[in-house]
C-alpha cells in the first residue's frame, strides 16, 4: 500500500474492518472453561444478611458522588434519594436497574481466536495492573518504563495461560502521565492481539483509549461489541469521584466494559470485620455497575471486587491471609445471585521478591479466585509487594500457576478410560503400571508438568547449579522475549494509531503527575 | 521419690495413672473444629463409578496378603475367597465389616488437654514424616540424626498450629534402624506432651511403641483408650506385606489406631490416570481398615490416602500439582461415603529447598487437603524434595499456613458487629475507618497476623536486610528452640520408660538397614 494517499487508505481500511467484523461477532472463544463446581461458603441465611446490609448501607449512609453532575442527574431521575452529592438509594432500586445489564458477554480480540467470553462458565486470567515499579532478579526494584511495559505485554502475549493483556501492567513513568495511555494501548494494540483494557484516569484518556479501539476494530463494531475495558475504581468507603464516574460512563456510552472495583482494606477503607467490608463492597459495586446501566442500558459491566487485611500494628496491608481468601468466596456467591460476571483476587502478596511468602499468598489467593466463581481474574501474574512492584520472575511463577489452575478446572475425567480398569487386569498385584498399555495410551496427555518447578533428584538439582524458583523463572523470562513474534497488524491500522498518537501527543501537555 | 524401690514406684505410679486416666477421657479436645463446608467436586454419579470400579478390582483382581497367614486366616473366616496369598472380595463384605469401625475416635495425648478428636468436625495438623535427610539454612541437606529428630519434637510441641508430635518426623541415622523406635517414642513421650505415632517396621517395633504408650498411660487404659496411632503402608498395587499387616494387627489388638495409607505414584504404583488411581486408593485403604476390625472390632483407623503424579518424561515424583489435588477432594466424598476418619495430602512439594515452588505446591496441597475434610493431616509442616528432607525453616513456614487454615477454617461471622452497620454510620463517606469506635473494638482480633510474613514497606524491608521467608524462619526456628521448655512428666515414668528403653536396646541386636 506504499503511496497510496492516507486518507484513501483509511477508508478503504474502514471498509475492511467492517467487513471483518461479521466473522468477529462469530468468534472462536479462547480462555478456559471452568468444569467443577464453584466452593458455596455460606447459606441462603447468611447472604441474606450481608444483602441486607448493602441495603441498609444504600439506604441510610448513601453514596457520594463527587463532581459529576451528570451523574447526579442520572440518579435523580432513576429515582435515587440525592442530597447535594449525597445519593441514597430506595429499597430495590439498583437491583431493578441492574437487570439490563448482560450476565455473560465477549471481551473481542483483534485476533478472532482470542476472542474472551466473560461470565457464565468462563475464567480469563489477565496480568498485575498499576505497579509504578519493575523488579527482575539482575536489576532488582526500579521504577517502570514504556520498555519494562511492552516486555510484560510480549510475556502475556507469549503465554497460553494469560488469555488477557490487562492494562497498565507496569506504570511508564518515563512517558509523562499525560501521555502514557497512548503509549500503552498501542502496545496492547500491535504487539499482542488479546483483549485489553484502557485508560480510566482522566474522562479524555478513556474516551482516547476507546477511539484507538475504533481504528483497530472499526467504529460500528465497537459500538455494537466490547473490544476494550476500564477498571473503575470506588473512593472506598461509600464515594465515586469525578475522574471515575465520567470514565466509568465513557466506557458505558461506547457500549465499553466497566469493571467496577471498590479497593477495601479492612480497618481502612472499610470496617475490619469481613462481613462487613463485603456489604459495603457490595452496595458500592452495586451502585457503580448501576451507574453504567443508567448510562447505557445493556453496556457489559462486570462485578468487581478487592477485599483485604491490615496489620494493625503497623497497618500494612497484607495480602493473600486467611480472611479475603474466605472473602471471595463469599462476594462470588453474591455475584452470582446478582447474575453479573465476576472480578475477583488475583496473584497477591504482601513479599518484596517472589520468595516462598509470595508464592504461599498467591496461591491461597488464587484458589479463592478460581473456587469463588470469578470470570475476571485480573492481577493474576506479576503482583508483589501489594501491587506497587511488578516482578519479571514472579510473572512467569505465576503463570505457570495458571497453567496447573487450568487443569484443576477442567476437573476429573471418569470414563472408562479414566477408571482404568483393564490396566488393573493386566497389571496386577504388586507390578509396577510404567509399561502397561494404559500408561503408554495416556503418558502424554496424564499429567500438567509444571514450566518452572524442578522435580529432578536432590543431585541432579545440585548438578545443575541448585538453582531455586526465581533462578528458573529468569532464564525462562529470557527466552520468552528473546523468541518473541510480533502478531500480524493490518499496517492501514497500524498507521493509523500512530498518527492518532502522534497528533493526540502533539496536542496534550506534558505532565508528570 | 528419691530412694525409693522401683517396683513400688511403678506400682504407684500405675496406680496415680489410672486414676488419672477417668480425667483423661472426659479430656478437653485440642485441634481446630471445622466450621465451614467441604468442598464437593463431584456428584452421586461420579462417586457411584469410582465405587464400582474399586468393588470390581476387589472382586476381580484381588489383592495380595504375603507372609502373613493369620491374616490370610481371617480373610477366610470372614468370608473372602483366598487362593493362596491372593483374597478377593465379594460384593459388599469390606462395607459389613467396616461398620465397626468408628466415624470418630479421640486419641488421648498424655497432658489431657491436648488430647485430639479424630474425625467429625475435627481437624489435626501433624509434621512430616519419615525423611532420611535434614536441611536447613546454615548446614544444608544432611542425614537426619536424633538430635535433629528431638528438634522437629520440640518445635511441633512449642508450635500451637500443630496439634500432633507426629512419628519418624525423620529418620534418625545415627541410631541402629532395630533400635531407632525406642528413641523416637521415648523422645514423643519426653520431649512433648501432645500425641504421637509409634513405629510399624516391625511387629515387635509396633509392639515396643505401644508398651511404651502403656508404661506412660497405664495399661488398663490403652485397652479401652487410643494413645498411639500406627502409619501402615499398602505396597500399592494391590498388595500388603507382613511387615505392614502384623503392624497394623498390632495397633488393632491393643485397641490402638492404624492410618492406613496405600502410596500411589500415578503411572507407577497406580494409573496414571486420577479417577483408576483413587478406585485403587479406595479399595486398598479399605481392605486395610476392614483387616483391622477383624483383629478386633471396634478399633479406631483412619482412612488413608497419599495421591500423586509423576514427570513422565523423568519418572520423578511430583507434588502440589492439580491432579492430586482434585484427587483430595474426590477422596474427601469417598472417605465421608464410608464414614471414616480420613488422613489426606500434606504440605507437598518436589522442591528441594523453602523457595516459590516449594510454598506454591505446599499451599495448593494443604487447601486440598482442608478443603477435602481431612480430619487428620500428616505432613503438614516440613516436608521437601518428595519427603527426602524435612526441612527446618519449611517446618516453621508450613506450620505458619497451618496458622492461617486455623483462620480460613473458621469461616466467617455474620453477627451485628460483623456486618458493622454501626461504624458506616459512624464513619460515613470518605472517612477512614483507622479510629473508628468499631475498629478500636474489634482491633485485636481482626486478622490473622502471619509469623513469617514481612509486610513492611520496601524500604523497611531494605533496611532490615532483605531477608526472604527462610532467612526469617531460620531466626525464628532458633528462637522456638532456644525458648523450648520440656513439658512436666511424672518422674517414674520417665524412670520406667528410660528402663524400658535400656532394657530393649540390650536385648536387640544392632542393624543398620
Amino acid at each position: 500500500m506504499a503511496g497510496e494517499a492516507s486518507t484513501a487508505r483509511r477508508e478503504r481500511g474502514g471498509r475492511a474492518r467492517r467487513h471483518r467484523a461479521a466473522d468477529r461477532a462469530q468468534a472462536v472463544i479462547a480462555g478456559v472453561e471452568r468444569k467443577i463446581p464453584t466452593y458455596e461458603l455460606l447459606g441462603e441465611e447468611g447472604l441474606a444478611r450481608i444483602e441486607a446490609a448493602a441495603d441498609t448501607i444504600l439506604r441510610e449512609v448513601g453514596i457520594e458522588f463527587r463532581g459529576d453532575e451528570v451523574a447526579l442527574r442520572l440518579w435523580r431521575e432513576a429515582g435515587a434519594d440525592v442530597q447535594g452529592e449525597l445519593v441514597r438509594f430506595p429499597a430495590g432500586l439498583l437491583r431493578s436497574i441492574l437487570k439490563t445489564a448482560p450476565s455473560a458477554f465477549v471481551q473481542h480480540a483483534r485476533n478472532l481466536e482470542r476472542s474472551l467470553a466473560i461470565g457464565a462458565e468462563h475464567v480469563v486470567f489477565a496480568p498485575a495492573y498499576g505497579s509504578p515499579f519493575v523488579r527482575d532478579l539482575e536489576g532488582g526494584r526500579r521504577y517502570g518504563t514504556l520498555a519494562d511495559f511492552e516486555n510484560f505485554v510480549k510475556l502475556a502475549y507469549a503465554i497460553p495461560w494469560l488469555h488477557h493483556s490487562g492494562g497498565t501492567v507496569c506504570e511508564p513513568v518515563d512517558v509523562p502521565v499525560s501521555k502514557r495511555h497512548l503509549d500503552m494501548v498501542a502496545a496492547h494494540l500491535r504487539l499482542t492481539d488479546k483483549p485489553f483494557m484502557g485508560s480510566v484516569t482522566a474522562e479524555a484518556r478513556a474516551e482516547d483509549s476507546i477511539e484507538m479501539a475504533r481504528i483497530a476494530f472499526g467504529r460500528e463494531f465497537v459500538d455494537a461489541h466490547c473490544v476494550i475495558m476500564g477498571n473503575i475504581n470506588a473512593n472506598s468507603p461509600l464515594v465515586y469521584d469525578a475522574t471515575m464516574t465520567k470514565s466509568l460512563r465513557a466506557y458505558a456510552r461506547a457500549n465499553q466494559c466497566a469493571v467496577v472495583v471498590p479497593f477495601i482494606l479492612g480497618g481502612a477503607m472499610g470496617p475490619v470485620t469481613s462481613a462487613g467490608a463485603i456489604a459495603q463492597s457490595l452496595a458500592e459495586t452495586m451502585v457503580g455497575c448501576a451507574l453504567a446501566q443508567l448510562e447505557r442500558p445493556g453496556a457489559p459491566v462486570v462485578f468487581g471486587n478487592f477485599l483485604s487485611s491490615t496489620a494493625l500494628r503497623s497497618g500494612s496491608p497484607t495480602f493473600g491471609t486467611p480472611e479475603p481468601a474466605l472473602g471471595s468466596l463469599v462476594v462470588g456467591q453474591l455475584a452470582r445471585r446478582l447474575n453479573l460476571p465476576l472480578r475477583c483476587s488475583g496473584a497477591f502478596t504482601s513479599s518484596k521478591i517472589a520468595d516462598g511468602q509470595a508464592m504461599q499468598e498467591s496461591t491461597m489467593s488464587m484458589l479463592a479466585a478460581v473456587q469463588c466463581g470469578a470470570h475476571f481474574i485480573l492481577h493474576a501474574a506479576g503482583w508483589l509487594e501489594g501491587g506497587l512492584t511488578i516482578g519479571y520472575e514472579k510473572f512467569v511463577m505465576d503463570a505457570d500457576f495458571c497453567a496447573a489452575l487450568h487443569v484443576w478446572m477442567s476437573g476429573m475425567a471418569l470414563d472408562d478410560n479414566a477408571l482404568a480398569l483393564d490396566a488393573f487386569g493386566e497389571v496386577g498385584p504388586g507390578k509396577h503400571f510404567f509399561g502397561s498399555a494404559h500408561t503408554l495410551a495416556n503418558y502424554e496427555t496424564a499429567f500438567w508438568e509444571s514450566a518452572v518447578a524442578d522435580n529432578n533428584s536432590f543431585e541432579q538439582w545440585r548438578d545443575e547449579g541448585m538453582k531455586d524458583a526465581p533462578q528458573r523463572a529468569a532464564a525462562r523470562v529470557k527466552r520468552l522475549l528473546a523468541e518473541y513474534e510480533r502478531p500480524k497488524l493490518d499496517p492501514a491500522v497500524e498507521e493509523e494509531l500512530a498518527d492518532f498518537v502522534r497528533r493526540r501527543k502533539a496536542e496534550l501537555p506534558d505532565q508528570w503527575h
